[in-house]
Formats: structure tokens, C-alpha cells, sequence
């Protein structure tokens, strides 16, 4: 099976909760960073609400300045002193206002003139004078109101991940909440006799083809960065019963099981007749190196409802990356994220492949100075060094070579790690 | 002041705390996401510990199967069988191992062949044979011990940020903690008489003048993505005596005191005085757009101390870029990080820009199907629609202007917000 049609297959079988009942909520937006939002967010007001200076100066009618110049200049008494956050009266006619950036305009004033270019005295009775040397046009260093954002404006849509700008954006608007999809339940499984917790043994007390569990640590924290909440329900042993058991409390109040290793065709896995057993399950060969094996099924629940089943293979890299491709998608789409893709871009290979393989390779890269890409030298899906070492991944098709200058496809972790 | 310099002045006052005595914590790896390393991780093991298989199906000594054709298969007795994470016993001579993808090689055995393309059937006594229809090659399928990290390497050094390759990579290897830089404390505090908390005033009911405090969120947010603990002071009011009142409490138990608002020259700003009061502020004219007001010092603690002061200008998107250009890599630097900076693409632009700004600009611009930059419309820096909007930033130098097509300096979002 095609990567693509994989994908299009996994987002095909997602409802996104935001379509079902009763799985909005509201959050405080300190609550609401990487969330996806639920709602429209339409503008109650004017940004900026008045017509404001963007200056610490002297607010003016441009007209009364129209024949200054540095022979004549015009002066005018400085009647009144508008700091932000305080309400002007109206200009009296032929006078100037003092006034400080983010201040409100007065009535009948139309331009501020930076203080920079004000010479300010006081008089014997103590009033104070401001002399213009030159014009000044109508509008300058006036923010409208509505200038940025108008009554009334859509400013987010539905579907759209919320961000440090999205947050600030709500709340220059008045919002201390916002709607958004609730938090999909993941339930994780790692499977494979061969792996121990880090932690629990020594490394020169390993026994003889025992491996640390990576998947595990590395798969929670993927999970949680783009909005999952995860039930850690370690290890499952290779063995039929334990693992059926460990499904069917997995489905119950979550929405994904996400397992790694025990997806291969090899005759110890067990995880494919335990979920045939208690839901369905398709096995899918993907055209992709890392990845390949991957499952994708349902989990019945008591009350007739089903849990999601993915299965990543269980070598970490090919966990990692069909996580980031297939399983990163999923779980946005299924919290109703419009925009489930990633930007690529063209840069050129700093390095040479000169063995195609049949399958599409996601090559573990990085950005160098010179503007082009290095190759990590050992590809093996075995380990994170590669996944570490790298700032993203080359999407190289089946059945090319690489030579030094080739244009490859490249796409940024920073961009599939959120 | 150009921005450069100004970079390079905020990193030379920065003494890593990782430097300073008793700020290293062990934590889980659970709880060590985007955190900056502060020990070098060496291997304690060799990853894969022992030769193993990378295929299902059937270990062999390769020598046994050198003669075989499809005319003339070789057929070894199956000896022994051998999943992840079982020891196995030597292979004996002139017989195959049943093995499973991950499970160590026996000792005699050399290669792999894979269940694909070995034919086995039992005979009357419950003995299984293994037919092989041709050579294969020492080594094919069998990962080496050592392959991928070999016992004594470093793989991870300290000033590395952690993500969820590096947890992953360091569970690996065994660990389950790791030492890392304990976390920033920041005290944000925001001013301006202006400001109104969202939540507190319905946008129907807002005061002249006033508007929404936006940068108190986020700014918190952002301080959290890059690993800081945020203590929240709220608002201060424009007045002096509360001023100093605020850096006081904020200078305590903080590595940083960070401001928005009230560090432009109006002579309404209360923080200048206050912090030069209780330690030193430099004021910055920093060259850039959106930017300029920038204030760099410190606070004393009761202690002897001092808290670090950073004050950026209040409005949004000022805040914003001058957090994501100097306060982020001042921060990343504060925990001993070793790379502060951000990768940079060049992209055409598919806009014009005919007017030339005095100041180095960093244009809200968003890449689109074709491959080029769109800029956001309004580039104002009263509010957060253009960095909603965006998804990444131009850095245009000063005094040029731009045509469609022209070659941009492109700084994708993604890299500066965690």
C-alpha cells in the first residue's frame, strides 16, 4: 500500500469529535496552547477601538499647521494631556493636545506630531506652548479604529490549532475562554517480551536479548504535544490472554490504543487476533522506509462503542517517523484540525545515494551552512540517533538514486513535532 | 542600536545557570521534554546489545547453504526456535534456527533467510525441516551488535535541548532520568493603565481608551514553551510608587523579570526610573521593525543578588517578534543551551513591498502552494492578526525595497515558538 492511501484511508475513518456530541469545552486560554478550536471568533469591537496615537507627541488639526514653516513657525497652547487608558475631551480650537503612544485621539484633532519635532516652553503663567516648524499631513501617526481588526470580523475559524499569536489575538479581542475539541484519550501499549523499562535494569544486567523500551517515552511525548492526554499502560507480555485483556481495558474511555511492535507477520504477535477477536483489524504493508508493517482497526467497548487500534512497527525509528506521518494526522484530524499537512521544501543534497530502494525513503537530513543537506550515515531504523542527529526528513520516491546537487524534498521536524 | 548588537549584548550578560552551583535536577525523562541537557549521555551498552535479526525466518550458518539451487535445495532440521527477547542456545551444526525480527543470532549462525522464501513442512517423527532454494550471502539480515551505538559513545552532549527523539534515544540507552538545567523563573508583568484584563470588562463596556491586555498571554505561553516557570504579577498601574513596589516582589525567588509596555521615552513610563532605582536599565533603540523600544538591566535582590530585567515594547506584535528574536535565545542561553539561533530559507517573494523602511523589518509572510511568500496586508504592529495569520517571518534589511520574485530571508514560525 501506498503512503498516501494509507493516510487517505486512516483520515477516512476518522469522526472528528468535535462532530459528535458534548466534546467541546471551554478553556481559560491559559489552558488552551496546541488546542484545536471549536468555534468561530468573531470581533465585539473596533482593534484599535478609537482612533489612537502611535507616538508620544502633540495631537493637533492639521490645518492649523498648514503654514508652518521654520521662519514662521505656528505655536499653540498645549490645553489639555492625554495619556493611554484615559479618556480626551475635545480639542479647543487652536490648540494642541500632549499625548502618548496608544492615547486616544480628541475630537477635532486629525495628526500627531512626534515630540521629537515640538519645541515645548512654559509661559509666565504657567501655561505651556508648543511651536510646529512645518505642516504636518492629516493622519499622521494616527491609528484608525477598526484599522486592524473590524467590528464584526471573523479573526479564527474552527478547525484552526491555537498558538502563542492565536491566544494574544482572543485576547485583544475580550476573550478569557474559547471553545475548543476536548483532548483525545490515548491509551498506549508497548508489546515484545524483549523490552524492559529503562530504570528497572542495570545496562550490564540486561539479560541476553533483552532491549530498553524507547517507543514508549518518545511516543508519550508526541502524544501529549499535540493535545492527547495518555493512559501508560506499559508492557504487554506475548502472550494471547494478557494481551486481550490489556485491549479491552484499553477501549474503555479512550479513543486511540496506540501500540508499537507485534505487528509484523512473525507468529508471536498476538496483538492481530487479540483485536481481530474483539473488533476488526486490516494489516497494512506500506510502501515506506522506516515503517512498513502498520495496523489500523477498532477495539469494541462494553456500552457497543469501538476505541480506535493503530499498531506501529516496533524498531523505533519506524515508529517515530510513522507516527509523525500517519499518526500525527489522525489524532488532529480526529480533534477536527483543518490543516493536518506539513510544508516541504526544495533544498539541495549535499551528499550522494547511489543505492535506490523499492520502497519511498524518508531519510533522516539535516540543514547545513551551506544551504544544502547532510545525510545521517546510518539510516538503521534500530535507534534514535539518526532521528536525533537530524532537523528533518528527505520524502525520497522508490527506485531513485541521490547524486551531490540532487533537489530533494524536504520537510522540517520542527514542523511535525507540534 | 542594531539588532545584532543587541542580540550580542543580551547574550554576554547572560551566565548560564547550568554554571552556577545547585541548578542541575534529575528528572524522569517523562518530565524532561524541551528541557536543555546538562550531563553528557554516554552508552553503557551496545545498541543492538548482541547480533539479532532484522527479518522473520530462519537463522543459518551461510557456508550450509552455498550449493543450494531450486534443483537442489538444501533442507536443514530446525533446531531450535527463538523470539525477541529469549536467549538462544548455539546453533548446531548442519541445522536452522526458527528466529523472529529483533531476537539475537546463535552463536554459529551468520545470516538470515527470510520466512518468505524458505519452504517447511514436519516429517512423520515431529521433526520440521527448513528447504532453502538458494544461497545466501553472510550477514544478510542480521544486525550487528554495536550497529547502531556502540558502549562508551557519546550520544548526547550537554546544551542539547530535549525532544521526543532524544527521550526516546536516551531510554535506549537505559536511562530513565536525566540531569538537566533546572527551569527559569520568570516574573511577567504587564503595564499600562490602558490595559484591561479580558474576562473582567465585556467589550460593549470598555472605558475610552482602553484595551485588552493580550502580551500577558502570550508571553506566558511562550515562556513555557522554552522551558520557563511563568509567575504571573497581572498588571501594574502607571504609577511609580507601585512600580518599584512590583520589581521589588518580582526581583525575588526570579531569574528574570520581564515586562511589557512602559519602556518608550513618554515620559508616562514609570518602569525606567523605577528599575534605575533598584539597579540599571539601558534603554534600546533597537533598529528594527516591528521592535524599537527595548530596555535591558537588572533589579536587586534583598540578597545582594539581582534579578535580570527585560522590558519590550507593548504593542502585540512588537512584543512578539522582539520575545521570538532576543528574549527566546537570551532564555535558551540562561539555561546553557548551545544553539540559540534558528535555521534561515531562501524564498522568492510573490508580493512587492515599493516602499523602503529605515529600519531592518521582519515581515509576517505565510508560504504558499507555489513555493513563494505571501505577505500579510496590514503589517501593523497593533495587533496579532498578521502573526495569527502567518506562518513565518522576513528578515529584510533596511533601505530596500521589494519586487515580486526577488529572494527573501525566510524564518519559519515553527522554529522560534518552542
Amino acid at each position: 500500500m501506498a503512503l498516501d492511501d494509507a493516510l487517505a484511508r486512516l483520515l477516512a475513518s476518522v469522526q472528528p469529535l468535535s462532530q459528535t456530541l458534548a466534546v467541546h469545552e471551554s478553556v481559560s486560554l491559559f489552558e488552551a496552547d496546541g488546542r484545536v478550536l471549536a468555534e468561530e471568533v468573531v470581533s465585539a469591537l473596533h482593534v484599535p477601538p478609537h482612533d489612537n496615537s502611535s507616538m508620544d507627541g502633540y495631537a493637533v488639526c492639521s490645518a492649523d499647521l498648514a503654514q508652518a514653516t521654520a521662519h514662521q513657525p505656528v505655536r499653540l497652547n498645549v490645553s489639555q494631556r492625554i495619556a493611554a487608558g484615559h479618556a480626551p475631551q475635545p480639542l479647543a480650537a487652536g490648540t494642541a493636545a500632549r499625548i502618548f503612544t496608544g492615547a486616544p485621539m480628541p475630537a477635532g484633532a486629525d495628526a500627531v506630531v512626534m515630540q521629537e519635532e515640538v519645541v515645548v516652553a512654559d509661559d509666565a503663567e504657567g501655561q505651556t506652548w508648543a511651536t510646529f516648524a512645518q505642516p504636518v499631513p492629516e493622519g499622521t501617526w494616527v491609528r484608525r479604529a477598526g484599522e486592524d481588526v473590524t467590528r464584526g470580523a471573523t479573526v479564527l475559524q474552527p478547525g484552526q490549532r491555537l498558538g502563542p499569536a492565536e491566544l494574544g489575538l482572543a485576547a485583544s479581542l475580550g476573550r478569557d475562554r474559547l471553545q475548543v475539541c476536548r483532548r483525545p484519550h490515548v491509551a498506549l501499549l508497548s508489546t515484545g517480551d524483549e523490552l524492559v523499562m529503562p530504570g528497572t535494569v542495570p545496562p550490564e544486567a540486561m539479560p541476553p536479548g533483552a532491549i530498553y523500551n524507547s517507543n514508549r517515552y518518545f511516543l508519550r511525548v508526541l502524544l501529549q504535544r499535540i493535545g492527547c492526554t495518555v493512559t501508560d499502560l506499559g508492557l504487554v507480555p506475548d502472550q494471547r490472554a494478557a494481551t486481550v485483556a490489556a485491549l479491552q481495558q484499553a477501549a474503555e474511555g479512550h479513543d486511540l490504543i496506540l501500540t508499537s511492535g507485534g505487528v509484523s507477520v512473525g507468529e508471536e504477535d498476538h496483538i492481530k487476533p487479540a483485536v481481530q477477536q474483539l473488533g476488526a483489524l486490516d494489516l497494512w504493508q506500506i510502501a515506506m522506509k522506516p515503517g512498513k508493517p502498520f495496523a489500523h482497526g477498532h477495539v469494541r467497548r462494553a456500552d457497543g462503542g469501538a476505541a480506535h487500534f493503530i499498531g506501529l512497527p516496533g524498531n523505533p525509528v519506524s515508529s517515530f517517523v510513522t507516527f509523525l506521518l500517519l499518526v500525527r494526522p489522525f489524532l488532529l484530524r480526529l480533534q477536527g484540525a483543518a490543516e493536518v499537512g506539513y510544508p516541504t521544501q526544495q533544498l539541495p543534497a549535499h551528499f550522494s545515494l547511489p543505492r535506490a530502494d523499492k520502497r519511498r525513503e524518508f531519510l533522516r537530513v539535516r540543514r547545513n551552512a551551506a544551504g544544502g543537506l547532510d545525510l545521517f550515515g546510518n539510516q538503521s531504523s534500530g535507534v534514535l540517533t539518526s532521528a536525533s542527529w537530524a532537523d528533518g526528513l528527505v520524502d525520497h520516491p522508490a527506485g531513485h538514486t541521490i547524486a551531490h546537487g540532487d533537489t530533494l524534498r524536504f520537510i522540517a521536524l520542527a514542523d511535525l513535532l507540534h
